[in-house]
């Protein structure tokens, strides 16, 4: 099929090759020129604007916007409801919080544009082969017009229709959620090997892990490859970054009032990570010292 | 090789069998005689007491002990202790506490016999084929001796010989652990699901998330496969039955001073799945009654 593909990141331009790999025909759209050149080498026609876009797709247009959530695809929809004609398709595969979603198919509805949300997991080797895609959006007729895409660039089984606009990137935020509560889990988990009093070899555990054990799959796969680099991460800081949709599933939980210590504990944890020291610390101690002379450990 | 399997449940009957397959020449043991006789069938040469399984056994006799973790084992490899010779091998495949294989080790050690600590990972069904074990043991010498069995009966890269004594059932308890927060986390995401504004199929959002998304493994397949049968699992109650293992865990990191938060919490929410009402409840209900008169439930 005929396909443009908004923003040529780590993403976008994995996802080029496999479209194209699978017999689609790309126009790549970006606003550094580079990306647009490695996306021309990968055999995708390039374009240097979102009117160029338009111009070069055969109608009914279908265009795929893989850009960072927020402000860059908010703008973005918001400018294709006004190019886009009517019947044409926008999918959005980046990872925008449902609600944003939510919004865009307003939009895009009221101009006749089909909307679908698609929440993309398996990472950047994903993108390129065998992904993974969790796809919302009010017309089941216009997802299957485009069911093709999907099936050609998703793992067998790798790809599902969820239902109503909004539903694919919920779906992929919980998604998300949940990584954080088995990426903590893990990692506690050999934190706990570390300090025992055996001597254990990561990348043997996570090896071995990884071939028949309960606890097996893509993650303890990754720890594997993390471990055979560096077998004690000593070239890492344990400060873990976070975007954002971690904290969307906890703040749907609160509005849910459903009980997800685990996912709220591994968030919590990530922001512990971010701090050198905290003002917790600080209130604790010198609680502790106030009660009891406990010692405290002075800033200087 | 020539094995005994002392202990014909869910998961030694399994392993005789994939023993059996893999050329091993199995004696099994069991107190149950049905037991006895479905190790018959299967090829294995059964006997109804730890003496006859030690005449059945060409030496050096290589002896694996298949049986609920504490007594039921602790009882065993004492009076194997004193049954076998010098040089004679044993290997606890079940669920011990690395403490407990710590003191196993020296009995055994007193009178000259090996001894392995097995931990053995992915269930009944990996009991049977491409199992996953962890063994510790003083010995490597031993260990390359008994070797042929594991890489018979183990997946590929699925057996670790992971150092000293102890360190096998250790690296399992830790592995239960993260089992813990794994699935903890799985299932706080379905709940989130459950509760949300939009009608998912589970079936098909676990066969899909198993499909090349980052968290796809065995814990998501076998989600699938629970909810094909039960697609809102209305025939299970959610209580949270432990055996053990995340206790260890948790007990181990509180002595290393290792914050597991995410173990730990996984181990309370099970806890607290056994309560139909907690006394926390009733404390925190009171209190709230007293400061601010809030309403409270009445217990009748």
């Amino acid at each position: 099929m005929n396909v443009a593909m908004i923003g040529l990141g780590k993403m976008g331009i994995n996802l080029c090759e496999n479209l194209i790999r699978n017999n689609n025909q790309v126009v790549a759209f970006d606003l550094n020129e580079n990306a647009r050149q490695e996306a021309e080498k990968l055999g995708a026609k390039s374009v240097a604007s979102l009117e160029e876009v338009v111009i070069a797709l055969r109608k009914p247009r279908i265009v795929w916007v893989m850009l960072p959530a927020g402000k860059p695809t908010n703008e973005t929809i918001d400018r294709l409801s006004k190019l886009l004609d009517k019947d044409d398709i926008v999918i959005d595969g980046g990872n925008s919080f449902y609600k944003d979603s939510l919004k865009h198919n307003q939009i895009l509805k009221a101009q006749g544009i089909k909307f679908f949300d698609c929440g993309t997991s398996g990472g950047k080797s994903g993108a390129n082969q065998n992904g993974n895609f969790m796809i919302g959006g009010d017309d089941y007729q216009t997802f299957q017009y485009i069911e093709p895409i999907f099936k050609g660039i998703a793992m067998k089984d790798g790809y599902l229709y969820t239902g109503k606009a909004g539903s694919g990137h919920y779906l992929k935020m919980v998604h998300n959620g949940i990584e954080y509560g088995m990426m903590e889990a893990i990692a506690e988990g050999f934190d706990v090997l570390e300090h025992s009093q055996f001597k254990y070899d990561n990348e043997a555990v996570a090896k071995v892990w990884s071939n028949g054990s309960v606890i097996r799959g893509w993650l303890m796969e990754l720890a594997e490859d993390a471990f055979s680099k560096d077998s004690d991460l000593e070239n890492i800081k344990g400060i873990m970054h976070s975007s954002g949709e971690g904290q969307w599933t906890l703040d749907e939980a609160l509005k849910l009032q459903v009980p997800t210590p685990v996912i709220g504990m591994s968030l919590m944890m990530r922001y512990r990570s971010l701090e050198d020291d905290t003002f917790t610390g600080k209130v604790v101690s010198a609680l502790r010292n106030e009660f009891g002379g406990h010692a405290i450990d002075k800033t200087k």
